[in-house]
């Protein structure tokens, strides 16, 4: 199926291509329940996901090749998708990320409760506690995708799902890894009525994460950059574990921590033939 | 000893700040043998591990206490460096980041060959190919500090040690864990003439990174962003491994790879009391 004559936009004042910029800030994402994907490859996840666009923004001497694009544009104006063709010089202004590739989507927000997820009987599960930056959220769910972990849950977070860096961190990651957000209270409770034990990343314990068995239910708690867990989360946590550091500096970045964590358990999990 | 009335610039126009910026410039630091250090903890790090700056420029206003500034002061000019007050407009002018906390300071560039690195009889270290982003040669070399890595290498670095965004992204563990940078072979004969087994990360291996014994002298490798490790370097591993990945995305992040291999050799050596 061939699209017949896309819209062309050649000015970054068009209001269209303005409006994508207001994505960029939270309330207009809250207000609107969208987001921006960024990036074919980002997009291709997406899509793979399930995930319908609401519109597709393209520029084909961005992508490469034109088959690429045709390809890309058959697929998404199959689903329903209005598509909007931009020139090279309006697509730059309207770009996210330096050196784009062409492609730029309006999506639907994640906008999920813990109850809306279902893991199954012993699942992996990863909770980030008021997480600031994009970028290790972002991080952290490349890291749940590459590891199999059944969900990730943001607890009172900073940054929402939908930020756009968060999106472009997880490389796309954010619509095929299950992820929910709920205030703190709310994630202790669910894990709790499913029997999920709590193992809470801290430095101030003398455990180390290799210390626990993570082969039944386990949720893996991380917290903020700056002050880790909030005490709540420590007291009520069954296990707490710490890496063990030997350096000059204070502490790993929060996505590394996560990502060293999760893998011992994936050792453990694959050992056990989990 | 209190410095009595340091030098305050007040113009970002002034030629001693300009000149700063220019050191973000990779060709420049090469021709001056310096670089930049952003932040107090950062330059903390540096001059634990005895780094004499070139000199200070500090914002008192920025540094949340007068004390603070002043202890600072008193250290660095006590080594008999010069030291510089500047306004707060100027300071926000010249910054390299966001939010700054009042210090940067003028450093000798990190510049050392394989040859000049002595690590122990049974090293852990650890080889990035041609990494391109300052922001995973930070990382890692936030990894390495925590996990006691003895080195640090860069083969073929196409960022060098002394990029300013890799000096942040480290948090000035760049100053404290040994580094050393070298063409491949080089950093390749090296291993060799120290009887150093190379370990190399790559996604085309049937043997998981666990299946490894990493309680002797072993170079654990990790590749380019794009591409991984060359050809050459895969064939001359006495072991390639991957990392067990089951998701949507093709790869974990570089600097992420590299602390999820470089722990479980710390978990084994660990383990064996090395």
């Amino acid at each position: 199926m061939r699209v017949p004559d896309p819209l062309v936009l050649t000015s970054p004042a068009n209001p269209r291509l303005r409006a994508l910029a207001g994505l960029r800030r939270r309330r207009t994402r809250e207000q609107e329940g969208r987001t921006l994907v960024e990036g074919y490859d980002e997009l291709g996840l997406a899509l793979d996901a399930g995930v319908v666009p609401h519109s597709l923004f393209y520029c084909p001497e961005l992508m490469g090749t034109q088959a690429l694009a045709d390809d890309l544009v058959d697929r998404v104006a199959a689903l329903g998708t209005e598509v909007v063709r931009v020139s090279r010089p309006a697509f730059e202004r309207t770009a996210y990320r330096e050196g784009p590739d062409g492609v730029l989507a309006v999506v639907g927000t994640v906008d999920r409760r813990c109850t809306d997820l279902s893991p199954g009987p012993a699942p992996l599960l990863l909770v980030c506690q008021g997480v600031e930056k994009p970028g290790n959220l972002g991080a952290m769910l490349r890291t749940a995708d590459a590891a199999g972990v059944d969900a990730v849950v943001a607890a009172d977070p900073v940054t929402d799902w939908g930020n756009p860096n968060t999106v472009r961190a997880s490389k796309g990651t954010v619509f095929s890894v299950p992820v929910a957000s709920d205030p703190t209270a709310v994630v202790q409770d669910w894990l709790r009525a499913r029997g999920v034990p709590l193992v809470a990343a801290t430095p101030d314990t003398p455990t180390e994460h290799t210390e626990v068995d993570y082969r039944g239910p386990v949720a893996i708690a991380v917290g903020t950059e700056k002050t880790g867990l909030t005490a709540e989360v420590l007291e009520a946590a069954d296990h707490r574990v710490r890496i063990p550091m030997v350096g000059r500096a204070n502490s790993l970045n929060v996505a590394t921590s996560a990502a060293i964590i999760v893998y011992e358990a994936v050792r453990q999990r694959r050992q056990a033939g989990v």
